[in-house]
């Protein structure tokens, strides 16, 4: 590497190895691709960019990604308001709609509880979403944070914050994914199937 | 997709899915990741990707790239000029220096011959090749284009043009890469190892 200081390159594979799943080989191929590309296209991806960094930001209601006031699920009216699912990212809303069969609302909490990566409730949406439970009538909440640690006690967290005010809180099931081969499940999953198990 | 019509972001996740090696998943987590930066992360960013863009250029001598008007091997006077190897790309002269026992010079050709993707040796920088050899004392040329039917074609065609002036001109050796497994080789490669055993 010594002799091949190319600064401004170098500057940029470090950039590309900033993004998340992109290693140092990724990092330089994007690098090399980067250069390549006629003026015209560059200024397209900066501009991407420029626009979508400045343009974008939560939605007043659910704290979701938007370019508006409003996004555009809290701005369908067909929606049902009364149910609110709560996820931890943007990219679960956009996951849940993919079942086109989900007509509820969201709440974005823009992370989960991770005292280790220093990030508590003040950092979340919670506050947020206790006022607009307290504005709205809401019949259900849904917590569909992911089942990791961090997620299981965000749900934890939120569900006991909301317990007092007395509406019906559910969690996302556990169980096989649909395709999968028992074979390969893991031993907890296969439990919480089991456990969860329903009448045919 | 069709409700959430956040058009910047769409933009960006576009832009991300032209990028070698990312298709619509990375795309739309990298976007995702984007949007979430900080401004001066944000700067950072676009600041490395139009400086490298406008900064770097192709050494006048072996068309790899630099941000000066040669590249750092041409300018080292450690570096034996009369073996030139020939890649195709400036990451293939990456690869090279990182065997550290590799002491030529190299001649980046900016792609292989590819009749179908409109490749022809104008398109190269064959031109290049045959005026540096013409001006420099050159002992031996290095065929190190890929080991692809495009690669092939280019090595063949180069050499071609080079015989006449009477050097010597060789191709790296095929054979199984060293730590592998000879159960995993496919046949040609282990005909080719067959073919270019040597003794002990």
């Amino acid at each position: 590497m010594a002799e091949y200081n190319i600064v401004p390159l170098l500057k940029l594979i470090e950039q590309f190895e900033k993004l998340p799943g992109i290693g140092n080989k990724s990092a330089r191929r994007l690098a090399y691709y980067m250069l390549k590309l006629p003026k015209d296209e560059m200024e397209e991806f900066l501009n991407a960019l420029k626009v979508a960094h400045n343009k974008i930001k939560y939605c007043k209601v659910c704290c979701n990604l938007t370019d508006k006031e409003l996004c555009p699920i809290c701005c369908n009216e067909k929606r049902d308001n009364s149910i609110i699912c709560v996820v931890e990212n943007p990219k679960d809303v956009f996951a849940l709609e993919r079942t086109h069969e989900f007509f509820a609302v969201y709440h974005v909490l823009h992370g989960a509880l991770s005292p280790l990566s220093g990030v508590g409730p003040d950092q979340l949406t919670i506050k947020e979403l206790l006022v607009r439970i307290r504005k709205e009538i809401v019949k259900e909440v849904i917590m569909a944070t992911n089942p990791t640690v961090e997620g299981e006690a965000t749900a934890m967290y939120v569900s006991k914050l909301l317990k007092p005010i007395g509406i019906k809180i559910s969690r996302l099931a556990y169980g096989i994914p649909v395709g999968a081969d028992l074979e390969y499940a893991d031993e907890i999953t296969l439990l919480r199937a089991l456990e969860g198990r329903h009448e045919m």
